[in-house]
């Protein structure tokens, strides 16, 4: 609770309910299980593992609930839950069966594969939200696009411009990012699966059809194992920095409006614990604020793309430490810019 | 949870328990009582509240819960929990010195030396670790140091030196490190006491008299409010970042021993779910993640120096999200170091 | 000439004097006049401007030299050399139609278009090469493709892997980096026309029209000006990040090869002051190099998304400090990356 | 010249000719040659090599002039340039003495050494102008001190305070970065030798006193070689992140108060293409940019902490890609400080 996304007292300002819920410790187990379990399904279907065994599994992971305490203890030796993981679920299976479980697969294949089945619905809630601002701002446009507003360009004023004008320049980054996200799916919505040094070598000849299997009981696309080549979650990482970065500009404008003063009409504001007749515009000082926060943490995520060798733990750590708090930055964006579009009572109408 | 330190699964690996309570929820808000408390008495002595208030006020803190749910709603609406937490407090001491709470001082005055105040412990716990790890690289020295090792330049063997030559590049600069901290308590561990824009406007004559008499309660440095002036918090980020950045060498090193083979004997390891032979030096590679997460990170504390006017919200803010995420890698860090040198069998004795 | 990328000395190891050249004082002076040369007769076409004061300014700008140390001077004073070019260039027209020179355009379409050129012919270099890489690796695939080769992860030796398998991981990445190319130029190859404060507001209704034929002449795809929406500078500099990160991975895998020692065979590399056998895997350490540098870089130009109202002269000038450098890096990553490749005289071979 | 500080262009925006100079390739050549005399001085006196071997050698690098372009092309082979140096010095030194030339050291010795006589003279430069600049705020505060101004918290209007309390926060720091400096001298000023893996192999029980000889002569501390332990270079880096930082919340400052329009009179300030009426406050602009800058760049000097085994290529040359450019932003800062300080006619004296 360290994290001020998670924190209880800051998680008001700067969290996302529902990000968290995506990427919570629920939501990670369950997506590896639900790894296993299309793996196993897959497995069995193609005649990897006996059918009997592929049921047996999909049963046990269907009512399997992990003991948090071991998986926590194991990771500090292995670095990886998933040693523990597949001991619990091969335990809960029981013989003759459990020798079948994770057959051919190792921690990366499930612990990437099930990333990225978060991302997915991260990604579609960022989705959903760039499009209820990309209206919310037309819908500003709408109502306030014909006044005037001083244009300001370094820090001075310049000459008139219409409201309109300004609500284009926070919608139509959105628009884009909106459109970019459609051609990153197909390239970051795949499955891995590599095996222990990404060759499939339990599978002879029929390792590209088990992936294949896997991807589509997972509706994931089909790609060869990208274990050591991060240049997917790199792209990601851009996409949540863009977001972040243009609803960043909207909240720094809007808190230039703010102090401006006659620019905009406010309803609501943060309240001051020592003068009362503040109304501070927080919610696009914090727009900023995570809009500079993504914009460092992108670097990191490019520094794990020098990933050494076969798999790197230290560059795929890296990315554990810093894309599900970009998420939750991204997450939190949104929620802020939707709070703050609220608040506009009124743009423009006078000029200088 | 979803941040790695604190995240059930992860924090075995990555977290630090003893730092994470120094910088928990419940220190947080104890930090602040504590600046509540030694500000009523220091206002009582020098006679700007009643002494009876103060001391109304110093026993109801002694014992005073505050609502954790009205504090997340309110820190939402005012960018910072102090207005709603003074509220509450106000309303436990009631009538008739519930108006001296709080009085002449401003949130930032609160969040600052309230954090200042646990960046103290988390200081002091980094020191003695620090002092361990330099004791345990000086024993590594002392029971391998007359080996023979091949020194590697620029990734290729070049001459052999003794592996005492090697351990004292990890042991030098932590032995800095430990130096640079106690230049650096002087300059960081000063009060934070401005009042609402730094002028300590309702004091008139008695502002830094109060000051003082707050910082010696707090055992604190006294010196000008520096609330727009955040050299200080950087110059900590930076020496968070050296500490790890050693550590991150001396993993780096371990790491690439543990792939010569020869060169270094472990107990322990990482066990993998696919290749039961190995042992990864998980530790290692933990402390290279974490030297480049602050790497990253000082970043964003340097962005936070442009603090605009008397107070940027969107700058401070910025700390909260970064700092404590430093804070805590330092700490991992340390705690991965010192399990990491226990596992060392043996350096050296051989050269190609 | 303090930039390691422009530094006499180190140029041999850091530079590439091709995008030098694309990038150089002489390129930026040619497509700002190229800018307004088109400028003029997009608007001679449309009526803007005199067909006549349109082909004579098109005749003064083929044969114009600006003054370089007058640019340099006004452009200390006034952020940007444009108001001193354009006053040069209509001194050079001359009456009568001076005045119709760079008619109803701002410092920032200059600035900006001229930029988007030079950037057009730095991705095209970038494309050259990573075709050439790809085709590089391929080969290098087919020669030594089918050898073993121990996978290792984690920093220690797993199972073996064949030698076309780890190649693939290194061009797999640039063959993703040429498709990203091919949709990223849609989005980062348009004209920036807007005028003042981007309402192209001297130009009624005509504005539209002026700056298709603007893009027209300019071979650039059409776009409403975007002086404030800086995504698309941002996504390209994430590409330049990608191919260095991608280049990186391949260098750091040679680098450790050659120190494992028996898994490379390579011709040449550097020799040292000290140690007359060694060989340094120089160019693989400098592509790790240029990898961590753009990894550094990227994270400054999504800092400059964070752009206020219609133009934020401190955020732009952020990306002149930024952009060329990460531009330079990506060339002279290809290009070390092609002197790396040409060195390697087998791979893999045997296991251990 | 791609480089935005040593553009032709941009250099009188951004450049710093004077920092220019004294991290220029004469002054890099120049403390090379210093060093490999004094190296040949102490090891002369100390009769590790003969006497007349030592005059000679001083005699010949008195005059000696380095042919550029072979050492361009020998570091893009070795890396760094010195094995072609230390030949052509041995070339010019000729029979008998050749071979003590350069003797017991390597080329990281004689880089790093070089670089730390270029660091000096180029943090007396930047605290002889931080001197000035305190000297100016304080005279900023003496003029207008009395002076109201409305503060501004969260960007808004809060109470009034004086001029002074403002420009205070724009001199404390400088002044702390001042003291740091003091401190920070001891530290980073320090000579490196320790030859080709940092044992001075070459000088059996010699080694020590050699290197406090060379110290000597070079006027540094005296400290064994810290070949793989950057933290000194790191502590320098953010050292100058603090200097342009600090000024940077100087220029947020004055541009924010160029905007509001009544708090600041201002003498000079840029002019626009398309709006003859604007006074741009670029210079105000270029503070921020250039603390972004660094604030990025600080992050690559971290990264650079992580420096393999005994000397690693790749994060050695990082600190040269980044170092330089640090320098140069200070550099930069500190002549756009005194120009912005100066055009300052009044500030405050109404609030609203």
């Amino acid at each position: 609770m360290i994290a001020a996304f998670d924190n209880p007292l800051l998680s008001g300002l700067l969290g996302d309910e529902k990000m968290a819920t995506l990427l919570g410790v629920e939501a990670e187990l369950a997506t590896m299980l639900q790894f296993e379990k299309a793996l196993a399904d897959a497995e069995g279907a193609l005649g990897i593992v006996p059918a009997a065994a592929a049921s047996a599994i999909g049963r046990v992971l269907d009512n399997f609930r992990p003991e948090i305490q071991a998986l926590r203890d194991a990771t500090e030796r292995d670095g990886v839950m998933v040693p523990e993981l597949v001991r619990q679920i091969r335990h809960a299976v029981g013989e003759p069966h459990s020798e079948h479980v994770h057959f051919g697969a190792t921690s990366q294949d499930v612990i990437d594969t099930a990333m990225i089945l978060r991302i997915r619905t991260c990604i579609d809630l960022l989705e959903e939200r760039l499009s209820a601002l990309v209206v919310a701002f037309a819908d500003l446009g709408h109502r306030f696009g014909d006044r005037p507003l001083m244009a300001r360009t370094r820090m001075q004023a310049a000459i008139p411009i219409s409201v309109a004008d300004r609500v284009t320049s926070w919608r139509e980054p959105l628009a884009r990012h909106h459109e970019r996200l459609q051609s990153m799916r197909g390239s970051v919505l795949v499955v891995q699966f590599g095996g222990a040094v990404g060759t499939l070598e339990k599978f002879a000849n029929k390792g590209a059809a088990i992936r294949a299997a896997l991807a589509r009981r997972l509706s994931l696309g089909d790609a060869p194992q990208w274990h050591s080549q991060r240049d997917r979650i790199a792209e990601l990482a851009n996409w949540l920095s863009l977001v972040t970065g243009g609803l960043g500009k909207f909240g720094q404008d809007i808190a230039l409006m703010a102090q401006a003063g006659d620019e905009l009409q406010r309803a609501g504001g943060g309240s001051s614990s020592a003068m009362a007749h503040k109304r501070n515009p927080i919610d696009a000082e914090m727009l900023v604020t995570l809009a500079r926060y993504n914009a460092v943490q992108l670097s990191g995520m490019h520094h794990a793309l020098i990933h050494e060798q076969e798999r790197s733990g230290a560059a795929w750590t890296l990315e554990w430490l810093i894309l599900p708090q970009m998420l939750m930055a991204a997450g939190a964006s949104t929620c802020v810019a939707d709070r703050l579009v609220r608040t506009i009572a009124a743009i423009g109408g006078k000029v200088d």
